[in-house]
């Protein structure tokens, strides 16, 4: 009785950091970052934008964009319908492990359909998912046309662009909705530390 | 010519916190750390228990294993080789994201399969994906069976079970064994630990 147990019968107990540790380590909150706007509304800019200052507050951020998804995680995807609706799906469950790792993680994809967006909004806790409407007029975004991609999609090289034959369902009730179109980028991104801050995200100033 | 340009002409800037800039600022590297083995053996109380030793060290840590993936990203998936090796893919390619976040990333999933895991070993940079093999005999993991699923395996009510009725390859170089049949809990942990003060993951004690 006395001997001393051999491992195979001792129940490893199952030690668990979780997330309000984690917090406690970083000294800010986690929350999902959803920028959703047309292409070339600026999403990924403001997004990274918003990083940077988050970083030198020594805030932990990341942010998935097309950039880190698309030809990994999500390379098996084209871009019927379903295929988006699972894109979409993965980059939220994907967020979620973000949040759970004590993260600000920021996603900047067009994610135009609004169920997607209320799907991933429901895998979290209220108040974990803060949608961030990148309003753009699509005359501007098609305009700066950066990649170069409205042109392809007017020419009909692509086909359901959104904003061009594809819709973009605009969210009706966004935690906040900035307007790269006439905003400067310091601007947005005032707004958005602005809404981390409200929210308690982050630690005043 | 001296007019304040609209935004919409002004090209913003891509900002970029890199992986460097999170390690910098976590005051340690990042990894994968991919624990496997066979069910039962103890990868993923050895992966908890790890990261409870790097919380303590105030490491960015995050563990990915059945329980956060089975039922989200990959829980379109089923059991079939082709599903086998999709959930090993993206949890790899999930774990590669963590990595660029800064975190220091153990999973912890049988991954039976060579070829599935050296897809991931090739993912990622050499020295970034260290393999840890948790070496423990059938026989004690079929003992323990903690999860009652070695019962239903040789009942036939789970079929392709691994080490029952499908193969479970074992790591030819793996960059860690351990012995979880017959250490504690606490040596194995402290092998790990060791291996990555060895490899610079982060600072020696």
């Amino acid at each position: 009785m006395s001997e001393k147990k051999i491992s195979s019968n001792v129940v490893w107990h199952h030690a668990t950091i979780d997330r309000r540790r984690r917090e406690a380590l970083n000294g800010h909150k986690s929350v999902i970052l959803w920028f959703t706007g047309l292409s070339g509304s600026g999403k990924s800019t403001l997004a990274h934008a918003v990083e940077e200052r988050l970083y030198d507050m020594k805030c932990r951020t990341f942010v998935l964009d097309g950039d880190n998804i698309r030809h990994g995680l999500c390379g098996d995807l084209g871009f019927s319908d379903a295929d988006r609706e699972e894109n979409i799906r993965r980059i939220g469950e994907v967020a979620k492990l973000f949040l759970e790792a004590g993260v600000i993680t920021l996603t900047a994809f067009i994610s135009p359909f609004r169920a997607d967006r209320e799907r991933v909004r429901n895998l979290v806790l209220h108040g974990d998912f803060l949608e961030i409407y990148c309003k753009c007029p699509l005359e501007i975004c098609e305009q700066r046309d950066v990649k170069g991609l409205y042109k392809k999609a007017r020419a009909g090289e692509i086909k359901a662009f959104t904003g061009i034959d594809s819709p973009y369902e605009e969210p009706l009730t966004p935690e906040l909705t900035v307007e790269t179109g006439r905003e400067s980028l310091e601007e947005s991104t005032e707004k958005v530390i602005g809404l981390l801050r409200e929210r308690g995200i982050i630690p005043d100033a």
